[in-house]
């Protein structure tokens, strides 16, 4: 890879330098008598070999595979881009103060208008300069920890997510925001959730489907929603701050251990499952939607707990499941199994014998739903109970993701099968609703 | 197993017999200083050999394992079930000729009161003496073609109710019904949907959440709509009837392409993703919510197409998923992978030489979303793009369950693999939406 080039190798960058080409030029390529023209962009990871990405005339960017008949010219010459950063806004006295930590997604970046290309925008003053209205709000402390697409997120960036975390509440702020992908977001959310125990201040999630170059873009308004929350929230919980419905109106507050993405595309893209939302502001005011939790005290003292244990595996049910998956995983050493089972939490008989060898070994075996909504009840039908009687947890009304974090993590806390089945049944970050609350469902 | 002991066998069975108990006898059974006393009731499969299942005076059915400890005393001499068969009602001339084939499932069943145990319960006479009503709708021709609980449906009971429907249509039947457990309903349903092609009548699945001798039992308007739609409805497709909201207005008729499984336990748990159901059914009107489908016309000539290839896998994308379990689906000599991946259609880079060398080795690997609501875009974010130039098939909006489906049933139609990839990206039974189609989200 090049320091002029971007996420270019071999040869996608032997092609532009033999072009003469750089960042920014506009370029035509020719491919089997077709072509495209437009701005060369940088790629924001490491790409393969073959590819350049170009910023078409109509904005949209395309990804173009080169072949050895492929022709690159240069026809227009760039601008390049100017890193200096714009001078920051005069800050108010006695602002409380948020960090924001940002691990990438679509908030975190910033499409350069000169280049087209995406950059992480989380600077202090970059952020100032695409939202103004933060220095109202708040005195901001950023930190880029990574910048990764979500769906490359993995256990090794919650644990560094939930210790930058920490260490940012304890140097007193009064909350943080954390930047995430809307891919693994509800993954992330949960995990945080396990891993920062007794919050003094509010951990706040925030994510946009869109980014901010784009007029229809819910960047700005969950940013500015979520750094409100992080400075004046009466919770300190984990949650995850994002659009309510389509339109710009209110912001809602999802527990991390309750939260789905459940639309590819759309601004209201996650949703509480099985409870309500913890809270929604509108005009700025804050709603508790749920009367009873943890609440903001800057003198609790956190406990940070950031182990997982990545021999965890969900597995999805379906028919003709091959059961030797199971065995597979067994043999791999794994320590735990996530069974996303259907209805009241079943799986074909033609898995039972695998499930009763996995747990003679010591894995840790447990049921959820993929059905999302409702509450297991494993006891219904006798092969329900047959799965209980070998030993397989019912975790109740737990969404699958959430459980597959929480057993990640329960094996980060223990080496005995026993206890960890005593963590994962047991209500830690309220992923399990009480039997009580109201059941609304869906959208 | 024991012909008088349904469903028992081994250390079980012996204890039941040295007790002197039978099926319908009321039993006490005295473990660990706890007592159990309840009428002694068949199960509905075979079980294993440690578990009796007695119905306690509450009406629940508790399983209770059998240590060398317990002790099982007969309490009370059972009545015994009598089989014979209430008279059938008269039938009104000149009605239309139903099949109702049943594969088993809550609404194929019916509590026998004297043992309290689960049967079949869907002879001609037995329905009509649940569902008196049928006989003024139609004549109705019964098959019990298994009674297995749905979650023990594979690939082979998708071929023989497929061909059993094939049968039934060629009688010249209005319409069938197809009663199955609610649990891979969805799977059965987006099967039938590929394997019954140009339908001349419809084929109306059913099923119910609770069965029919509950109070809140939604089985009788489940079947009676089914039966009603068969028998008058103007559309010719594999659809599912079940309730449209909790209430007992409204059933409406999913396309079996599009349908899901969303709660474990509501009667209004299966619903259109990303489309409206096809039709509604209110005081017996049936109105059309999608204007083009395919429309009832006895005269057409079905084209039956049962076969399905099991080496499919449906693999759940989630953070820390190990790669390799790609690579051992490849080496077990699986033909077709759909991944359910995050957001638009990505998973994590760390998979991606994975899939790379499953695509190499005449794989099909495609992609859909773990969201459920929403269309795939693999053409925004760069990691998109490079799966797309993998060889990874986009599937637009269509379900990761009937993606599934479709893949088994596009495998077992041929062996060329880029004449698999066209049949699985072209639309055959509805179930890509139209671009166009407003997107409805959710519950």
């Amino acid at each position: 890879m090049s320091e002029e080039f971007p996420g270019y190798r071999g040869q996608a960058l032997r092609f532009l330098k033999k072009a003469g080409a750089e960042i920014g030029d506009v370029i035509r390529v020719t491919k089997d008598g077709e072509k495209w023209e437009g701005i060369l962009i940088p790629r924001s990871e490491i790409g393969d070999e073959k590819h350049i990405i170009i910023k078409l005339k109509s904005g949209y960017n395309v990804g173009v595979r080169i072949e050895s008949t492929t022709r690159i010219e240069k026809v227009g010459k760039g601008i390049k881009p100017a890193f200096t950063p714009p001078s920051l806004p005069k800050q108010k006295a006695g602002l409380p103060k948020v960090a924001i930590v940002s691990t990438g997604g679509t908030i975190a970046s910033r499409v350069d208008y000169r280049t087209g290309g995406v950059r992480p925008a989380l600077s202090a003053s970059d952020l100032y300069s695409v939202v103004p209205e933060l220095s109202e709000i708040a005195v901001v402390d950023t930190e880029i920890l990574f910048s990764v697409y979500s769906e490359n997120i993995a256990s090794k960036h919650w644990i560094e997510t939930a210790k930058t975390v920490t260490e940012h509440i304890k140097k007193g702020v009064a909350g943080i925001v954390v930047a995430h992908g809307t891919d693994t977001l509800g993954y992330t959310a949960a995990a945080l959730s396990f891993a920062l125990q007794n919050l003094p201040v509010p951990v706040i999630m925030v994510a946009s489907q869109r980014s901010a170059d784009r007029p229809s873009s819910d960047a700005a308004t969950n940013l500015l929603g979520a750094v409100k929350a992080a400075a004046a929230a009466p919770f300190a919980e984990v949650v995850v701050a994002m659009h309510e419905t389509v339109s710009d109106e209110s912001i809602v507050f999802h527990r991390g251990s309750k939260v789905r993405k459940c639309h590819t595309s759309r601004r209201d893209t996650f949703k509480s499952i099985n409870t309500s939302p913890l809270a929604r502001m509108e005009d700025d005011k804050i709603t508790m939607l749920i009367k009873s939790y943890g609440k903001r005290d800057p003198s609790r003292k956190l406990n940070l707990k950031p182990d997982f244990d990545d021999r965890v595996a969900l597995l999805k049910f379906h028919p003709d499941l091959n059961p030797q998956i199971i065995d597979w995983y067994v043999e791999k050493g794994y320590r735990g199994i996530i069974l996303e089972g259907t209805g009241l939490g079943h799986v074909g008989n033609y898995c039972f014998s695998a499930i009763q060898r996995a747990i003679e070994k010591d894995v840790v075996v447990a049921m959820t739903s993929q059905c999302i909504w409702g509450r297991l009840d494993m006891n219904v039908y006798d092969q329900g109970r047959d799965l209980l009687a070998m030993g397989v947890l019912s975790l109740e009304d737990m969404l699958p993701e959430t459980a597959l974090v929480k057993l990640m993590w329960v094996l980060g806390q223990t080496t005995n099968t026993e206890e960890a089945k005593r963590l994962l049944t047991e209500n830690i970050a309220n992923e399990i609703s009480p039997r009580t609350l109201h059941e609304k469902v869906g959208y």
